[in-house]
């Protein structure tokens, strides 16, 4: 089928490239005009405005959105929805929040656009040879334009997941777990480290994955990284973090939903980020003060 | 080569007929004789007691003990010592804490003979058709028995990972990852669970297996659990444990390594045990003494 | 000086009294007409409406609020604020959410109306005899308002926090603290109910009191709540919680500011809410599928 | 009474004053002769070796222990043990682990010698007006010598906790019990230095600590570290810690019972003692394997 795709970054472009691999066509728009280009020549139709994207696409439209969650996607969305039409499809692939989707979908579906939430994971490799898409639409939209999410994921890495809102949901508690499977593998590292033995972690990341239990994804990137740096000696312990394990958090003391597994994950983040910590300071004060323990002077 | 295997519960069996497989002669022994003479008939020699079992080996003898950790281990390494000599070497397969297998590493020492620890992963399916077997020990010893690892294990799931314990040692710290992961999992259903969306929980873990950064064999296990009971409606959510991530918990207590995640992972296993909580109360009637907040009376 | 009071529940009825004992005049108005009558027994003036109540106050005038926060403030000020005229103050003193109390403060400003928000702690019991109250607001308007806080509160018990805003958001954070506090009192309990010695937790809490790190009202309390019931045997393990630990747990997270113990305080007590857990349930089954562990049926 | 004290730090001196001041008669030892002497001109009987203090002491002896737990009371009781005789009772006023406890009066009462478990709480101030005591025994030995624990504690600051070890398993859950109320003090004040706001937390304590719900002596000793440097800029946020609140979630662990904050609590002191993490270099890395995302650095 084709479609019009907005937003050319390193999931944008791979995803367009995906798609002209499975003989849609595709008329791609980004505000960067060279990638504009670039795209051109690997036989996308190039738009070098959203209003041109839109010309260039016949009614009912499909618009795919792979630009950043927040502000930018609210941004597009503003400018691009007076140029659409009643039964126009859009399709946000971004990681946005599911409360801005369920808000955006009500908006649009004011004018009969149809809008769809399409949760993606699998990072710049999958949306270039296969991702895994978690997709929340109504059902006969999702059937018309079904065939887009099957010919760019794995076999078996599509999902319709219910209604809109439910995939950027399922999305953002993928990432939610994520964050719990990652401090998990990190804990379980550090307290090698700390150990007496002397472990090559690259060869224990390596064993991990053969037969055991723990054996994923993830840890076959921790072999990897250990391939790469073999003690993890040229870069800080500094963990940022992107948005959905927070709105993970958030959504779990919402439903009343202890998770403190995915918040200890965030919030081990959100300690890495700080050299000394105010909290610190007052435990440390107070040792001194009610049991004259030493305090460490600046 | 021969070797002992003491021990022939769901583990050691199956371990007996992946060795049996691999063209490795075994002598084995257990406390229930009709286990004994049904491993005989599938081509092991049968011993009815260690004495027998010592006695079928020539040496220097290789023994494998698979038995719980714990007491039973130490009675029959207690039984098994003095029958053993110098230059022999006893396997211990079982989830030990490595603090167990250093002391019986310097008492087995004391008479030259060899304690290597072998943690095992991948439950009776790796056992029988090739597990994840994480060994410590000398080099020259494990140079001598290395074939029987290897000819057990997936490919590539064998690691000598270093000096005596440190087998043991890296099996407790997979389990402290599993706990985490396990722990990380299950909390995201939860949510979903919660949610206000309507999800196939068997296909959501199909999908998070197929090309998402979170698909892993815990993952696949989740999908098998859904699949046979699509709300786990049938059961209660009861965590056991046993032992192995207590002891990561200690550990990292030990060595000064915060651990948040594989501790909060024990913590709430530990509250799955429990109805009603003392905690619980005592904060209640708290909220009562200070604002008049109702409790809940039984 | 003279003030109007909004709310006679058992916080607003009390602080009534406390001011009419103070010497203040108060205008007192309440949904229930009963209670209104009752307070004028008091010596208050009754007021059957806000429109009475607000006529019976000269501008520039003061009135307090003591009603839920949430929706029930909101709808008060809807109604109220289109009575009052530039120069008047509002004083918010429910446990209202910093950010509504920074919302309402600006719109109220549209209309020359003074906002300010005023935290209170110390149960119905201080509201009567000497409260603890966190004040925010411009120091204009604080100064010339000052009496009634000064009047109602124990000594050095009340504090002008800084601007607008800053006595919710430290009310809040009062009750964080609270929340991370109960529940170490509480888990130390309830490992001292799981000791093999025999406490009496009464006499316990009371020598906590005295002479020890934790002396605490907190602790007081405690040993009240083990006066009437020695083991609580009567209740049941149920941590309710009215939004202020919530709400620090996600100013801590837009914050990135670690707060471990509040989250968990407040997560055991969504965890209390449940008599089984869905989490529960994922990890008992994926136990069963890897190890064959037993899980628990209902 | 007549007693011996063995052991003049900082505690250890300030008891015996204490003692001294109400007409109790001490014989006091140390390893360090000067404080020995120094006690003696204050009243006490100067003993410079455990033999010639326990000569002092006429049957059925009575003595005091004051010295840092595990090592060096281990080596004074091994000392001391040969010394005594039927009859006689040795107070061990550390904070010793009630398991140590548990096993040296099983061991000292083998001669017929009495064990009794001493804990203190209050600092060095308590120790020389009026401390908190925990004290574990049976009932005849505890009879015979309450009067010192009644004459150097605060009214109502003594208590007969139980058999032995219950004083130091209860003293134990005191110090986790501080540890978790440490943390959410120290938690929200994190909160506060970050937030919009700008508070004087001197101030803060002090209104925190005049009818609040959190008013306690830690907040006191908040309020006095906030009066010596107003921001905490003067020192560094490393938490030590010495024993107990580990020995707490240790326990917690062996009892099946959650304790999350104390845990954590211990946990972010951990954290403190290290600049960088292990932890956090594998997520990061992670973070880098599977997104890209940027990694800091060295």
């Amino acid at each position: 089928m084709k479609l019009g795709m907005i937003g050319l970054g390193k999931m944008g472009y791979n995803l367009t490239l995906n798609l002209l691999d499975h003989q849609h066509e595709v008329a791609a728009a980004d505000v960067n005009h060279d990638t504009v280009k670039q795209i051109a020549e690997e036989g996308a139709e190039p738009a070098y405005s959203l209003k041109e994207l839109v010309e260039k696409l016949e009614s009912p439209r499909t618009i795919w959105l792979m630009v950043p969650a927040g502000e930018v996607t609210e941004s597009v969305l503003d400018e691009l929805t007076p140029l659409l039409g009643a039964g126009d499809v859009v399709i946000d692939g971004g990681n946005s929040n599911y409360k801005d989707s369920l808000r955006r979908a009500e908006k649009l579906g004011e004018q009969q656009i149809h809008f769809v939430d399409a949760g993606t994971s699998g990072g710049v490799e999958g949306a270039r040879h296969g991702a895994c898409m978690m997709v929340g639409g109504d059902d006969d939209v999702i059937a018309r334009i079904e065939s887009i999410f099957e010919d760019t994921t794995v076999e078996n890495g599509y999902l319709h997941t219910g209604r809109t809102g439910s995939g950027h949901f399922l999305k953002m508690i993928h990432n939610g777990i994520e964050y719990g499977m990652m401090q998990a593998i990190a804990e379980g590292f550090d307290i090698l480290e700390k150990s007496p033995f002397d472990y090559d972690y690259e060869k224990v990341s390596n064993v991990f994955n053969h037969g055991s239990v723990i054996r994923s994804w993830l840890m076959e990137l921790t072999e990897n990284a250990f391939k790469k740096d073999a003690k993890l000696d040229n870069i800080r312990g500094v963990m940022n973090s992107s948005g959905e394990g927070k709105w993970t958090v958030e959504t779990a003391l919402d439903l009343e939903t202890p998770a403190p597994v995915i918040a200890l994950s965030l919030m081990m983040r959100h300690r890495s980020l700080e050299d000394d910590t105010f909290t610190g300071k007052v435990v440390a004060a107070l040792r001194n003060e009610f049991g004259g323990h030493d305090v460490v002077r600046k």
